[in-house]
């Protein structure tokens, strides 16, 4: 059995995914953890690390690489972020190390860019998974890449020469969240329609308008034309439509180009579902995979 | 001192406002009622009103003519939208009669016209707010004017003639109740900070790609560029401003046409600067007597 080298963590909003894994970055054991940064009063996370990460995963000795909002404010400590364009040698030129008990614990720093609206645009931790996606495979540490990561604020990255280039944020996952929770949208029904989310997808047009097409998503159903538990997949398929016709512009791509989807799979499904209706050619990639593998290539690069 | 001659009531979402009116026209009396249709159990408009707001406005014996949400599937009674172009005297001709105690209840209609996702647009009690305001000065009959009812669900309206010819709803007001209560931007600060209203609005742009411009009132603040509690007002202009944006392109309206804002002052406050912002002539109108002067007029013609 290989050894194990390291410990390669994802510590995000909303939990904590941990890989124990080899020298030859194959992955030995894996565990989740429910505490999120969110989820932290300050200065706790040294110490869930210290007392459940490690033991958890039998790694009290072995060095550790952690991406995410664990290097945030309301992480463990503020890695800043970086500039772009990056590379993963410009990541690994700015690793910050804390304090975490018997060996060395490197925390990855986010990015930012010049965002659309005068305020720059920020990420942290799928910086990791981009980077380690192109370590994947060599053809993707040449030439132009769009990838795209959904999620709660899903993000849009214009990868060039192996190289982060600029990106752009939409919240998409979020509106999506707060809508069908708390708005006159609000609803328990399963956001999973195909021919509602595809409705809403036709409904999202070139994706301006918003507020007025979000409407739709009530009035179809007060004016009878539609069931009120078909809403949630229509609002998915509205909204996802909308950062699917728009944020290709915002990054100044061609419409054919294809797009990497990066992330959780059944979610990249419907991004594909809305990506291909608009006739691009789309991949879909696992984002936990691609943490793992940009997490190695840091940790090799220290080790090298 | 005038003879009391009928009761008008804009019955909403989420309050009751009632008039008790002289057949000159004046208001003799009024009150307000915590009831809104989102608080009536089924079947109970009817005796809210016999019991509380027809004692309230001392009117057991007058007619009652009734607006907004109260002709909704939550109100007492469903009465029918009617299709766009209509007149108040399509109104008139579609009014619907209830149960309502000792003298005549009419609920008015609400209004429908097509929208710009395939899905129907529709509005109910912000009609009468128009028909009234036509009937506040004589030249507002003639010609073409932009009327805009800021709000919840905002509606923007084309009216030709004294007829509504269509109109687009955004909801905007729900978006920023919902991001401001329970999204990452939510904050208990106030939203009447001039300067960060107004970078807001900038940060509109055309008013597409929303969800990405939104992130923007986040990472303005997680990259110390502004202070976390100017968030609300950043985030009322960036809506506000994105409405202001492409309503007027939806109605096919054109850009230096003044726009009259009706409804709640403090409100329109806001929207008056966010369209100034952006070049238009704009005129502010209370939208109270807007529903009033409606809703007289609707009477006016019942008893003629």
């Amino acid at each position: 059995m290989a050894t194990p080298a390291f410990l390669a963590c994802d510590w995000g909003t909303t939990n904590l995914r941990a890989w124990l894994m080899a020298d030859d970055g194959r992955v030995l054991k894996s565990r989740d953890f429910p505490f999120g940064v969110s989820q932290l009063a300050p200065g706790e996370a040294a110490k869930r690390f210290r007392e459940e990460v490690r033991p958890g995963l039998v790694a009290e000795h072995l060095p550790a690489v952690l991406c995410g909002m664990i290097g945030s404010t309301l992480g463990w400590a503020v890695a800043d972020y970086l500039p772009c364009p990056a590379s993963l040698a410009d990541l690994r030129g700015d690793l910050m190390e804390v304090e975490g008990g018997q060996a060395r614990v490197t925390i990855v720093p986010g990015l930012r860019c010049e965002g659309l609206t005068g305020a720059p645009d920020v990420m942290r931790g799928e910086e990791t998974q981009v980077f380690g996606w192109t370590r994947l495979a060599p053809e993707r540490r040449r030439g132009r890449w769009v990838v795209c990561h959904p999620g709660t604020h899903a993000k849009w990255v214009l990868v060039e020469e192996g190289r982060i280039v600029r990106f752009v944020t939409a919240m998409t996952g979020e509106l999506f969240a707060v809508l069908r929770k708390h708005s006159v949208l609000k609803s328990d029904a399963a956001s999973d329609d195909e021919p509602a989310f595809d409705e809403g997808v036709a409904a999202a047009g070139d994706g301006g308008a918003l507020a007025s097409r979000l409407f739709s998503a009530r009035s179809r159903v007060v004016a009878g034309d539609a069931r009120a538990d078909t809403t949630p997949s229509y609002l998915s398929g509205l909204l996802i439509g909308a950062e699917a016709a728009a944020a290709p512009d915002l990054l100044g791509i061609a419409p054919d180009a294809p797009v990497a989807l990066i992330g959780e799979p059944a979610l990249c499904r419907w991004y594909s579902r809305a990506l291909k209706g608009r006739g691009r050619l789309v991949s879909i990639h696992n984002g936990d995979e691609a943490a793992r593998a940009g997490l190695f290539a840091l940790q090799q690069e220290m080790a090298a």
